[in-house]
């Protein structure tokens, strides 16, 4: 179990493209895609960005708060787009972007932003250590700093975290 | 539009109950049910709940932060059940929990909790106002209570609230 | 093999909630669901039931004759309510009453009401004694009393009982 | 809507084939294909030949009872075979014949025979009157003399006939 | 390894018919059948052809050029029908035939013809010989003779093969 | 119908990157993708890539031969990558190269490679002119060119051209 075969990695190393056509199955009487289908495609897009980095069997700890704003219809097409944004010790947070496009009428728009997280295992389904993250960007640095305090909030409102303690997110409500 | 048919409900009139079988193509190579379908199935719960309660066609607004806990495994039965916690204008939030059960063993356990957000639409697809909800039961009027705090939450996430004004949220952190 | 592990269930014990949500894949061409699709879902929740009652895997011995009437539409909510009608030695029959919905309208109606088998099986495949089912409710009793009638006509149908043995449902047609 | 465009067709006309592979998501833990999978692909085959027959769209009017026996095992191959046995003013019995096989072993055995009932539709969804069956080998007259006796059992399954006045049924059981 | 149980087989012996709904999901927008849909049925249905010729687990080793003429659309019942045309050591080329048909309007036509080879495993995935194909009929004669030609060309079209060691191939353009 | 917005775009503009995770059900019962499965994924994200050139609904026209080696198994991700190699009047050519990727034991490898066409519609389902393609890159205009003899090809194969009449092909045969 001696993780001395752990390296440094950067982002774009995980980075994964996913295309998906949205078809009737997918879709509310209003055809419009359901918001489930879409949480798990991102999901599964996130899942091998995980799995890329770590280079483990990973399973989905947690995902954060997902709003879904312009309706996605049938026959678009869905892009996602997810990386690493922080390795933790047997963790990682997943940044995961959607956007959805009508290629006939060439009307593209950002659909979503979330963040997954997923802890990697080994064949006996036990957790190991996973490679260190490395932002390069400016972006990537922002998100990776960032982590701290979503990982703060999960922890709260997994209610495995006293709000008093969350010291990183705690200054967002108090700077004065 | 005038909403002069507008009644008001209880939790118990949207209370849906779920039973999936977790089957082959639900699993990971550890046979573990992938998050992305458990949310998938959790979104399909809440959105006939939130259906029930508004009795319009609705669409999923936002999912809050789920985590995941205990593997569920190939053949375990899921139940969902979902209510809608609070009603607002034209949106509900509705509140889910899911237990994971091996029956031949007899072994359940509770494995999720979580808040998903719909807004009804009429046939053209635009918003239309809700039936209010009453909460009866004490469980029913904390989770009532604690709406508005979720929905600073969100919409702090969403990136259309500034922390500052989250005057519920904010006395989580700052009460002393 | 001997079940001194065995105890006495009610029916409730059993009852099984499953709701479905009509998909475009569910439907012919006219969105009516297709009737192999519900057979599949009661065969589904009829199974939860059985293993609910029964504590092991199960697998479906016969289904009794099944009629559809009104038509299920695309987008409906089918709700499907299955438990244990009456336990034989290693088989039970499981009782299942199926509601459709269209939601928006609130037009909801009996659909169907059915009757599946199971067998009890070990890890091996062999088949296990199961637990007795004790009726609570009149409905209840006046199910396991007609079991034995259902019964005698499923081993008249699959060729395995002369019509002359079949005591119960002989009455039926000689009464005078 | 007078039929006089309605023609007398044999069952051969109307013989469907159907072959399926049982994958992973057709069985449950035992590796075991599950009967609602079953009925659901049987569904198919006789909607496809009660189409053929009628040269209309078909809906799902009932399903006789079918017992299942032998166990079929994942990667076995299911052979469907379906022919509408007797024509009604607007509705068709089809007979339906499951062959599964385990094709490198060589293994293969009669799974089960079913009766499905369709009503064919005009395009408003109105039954139509459908052509009329004309049994040519000795196997055929049978089945379609024997739908009659099998046509008074599902009225009186689904409490739409008196059992007294069930003339072709009763005689089963009161012969001597 | 000895393949002394190896026999001599007819094409009509691996012949496999198979009936395929177009569902929604099946569709593009155009509510038209998607190749990559036919193609996955093609597969299946030439699979077990080729299963059944050789009895023992096959896969694809190639699906030689399809072309899609008409389009086929939702509801439509598509017809596949596959055989092998000729055996080689350890793999099989299959023959297969797809009509498309619009039961209630009585328009059927032949959408495709093509030819897929399987390889032959055992257990342990390894390549086994299989049992040798004669052809009966004129059609399965020139078949059967055009297989060489044909295999030549996937040869080449796989970089397996120089153009000027295709003999057979190479007549087609250079006779005069 | 004039094409007067037509414009000069290159392979870039079109490419398309898809991963897939393989599921059970998408493989045979060695755990090995099945061909057909990965055909339909390659459709799909030709599909895209298609649609992105012309922004315009298409349907596949053909696909050439594809010859499958190494088998691909249950768990890993399967990375295709799609972009428009010749564009003819109303038909385009898509190249598309699959790779499969086990993550955990970091083997990867080039499963295949491949040419679909497809031909875009307008919303009544008819043939309409498309962009048209520049190659950039060295590896880009040697697709580009070898797209007429692939064509050539195509129409032989599909019976549509004289051998005698395929200049470019023969070329490949007539070498001296």
């Amino acid at each position: 179990m001696i993780p001395n075969n752990l390296i440094e990695k950067k982002p774009s190393a995980s980075r994964t493209v996913m295309n998906e056509m949205v078809l009737p199955n997918d879709t509310n009487t209003l055809n419009n895609l359901m918001g489930g289908r879409l949480l798990h495609w991102m999901d599964i897009a996130a899942a091998i960005a995980a799995q890329k980095h770590a280079q483990k069997i990973v399973v989905t700890a947690s995902v954060d708060s997902v709003s879904f704003g312009k309706s996605i219809k049938l026959g678009d097409v869905v892009t996602l787009e997810a990386e690493v944004s922080r390795a933790f010790s047997t963790s990682m947070e997943v940044y995961i972007k959607v956007w959805a496009e009508n290629i006939p009428s060439g009307e593209k728009f950002l659909s979503n932003e979330a963040y997954y997280t997923f802890v990697a295992l080994d064949r006996n389904g036990s957790p190991v250590t996973v490679n260190s993250l490395v932002p390069e960007t400016e972006e990537e640095t922002k998100r990776f700093d960032g982590a701290l305090r979503r990982r703060q909030l999960r922890l709260i409102l997994a209610g495995k975290m006293n709000p008093d303690d969350a010291t990183e997110l705690k200054a967002l409500f108090t700077k004065d």
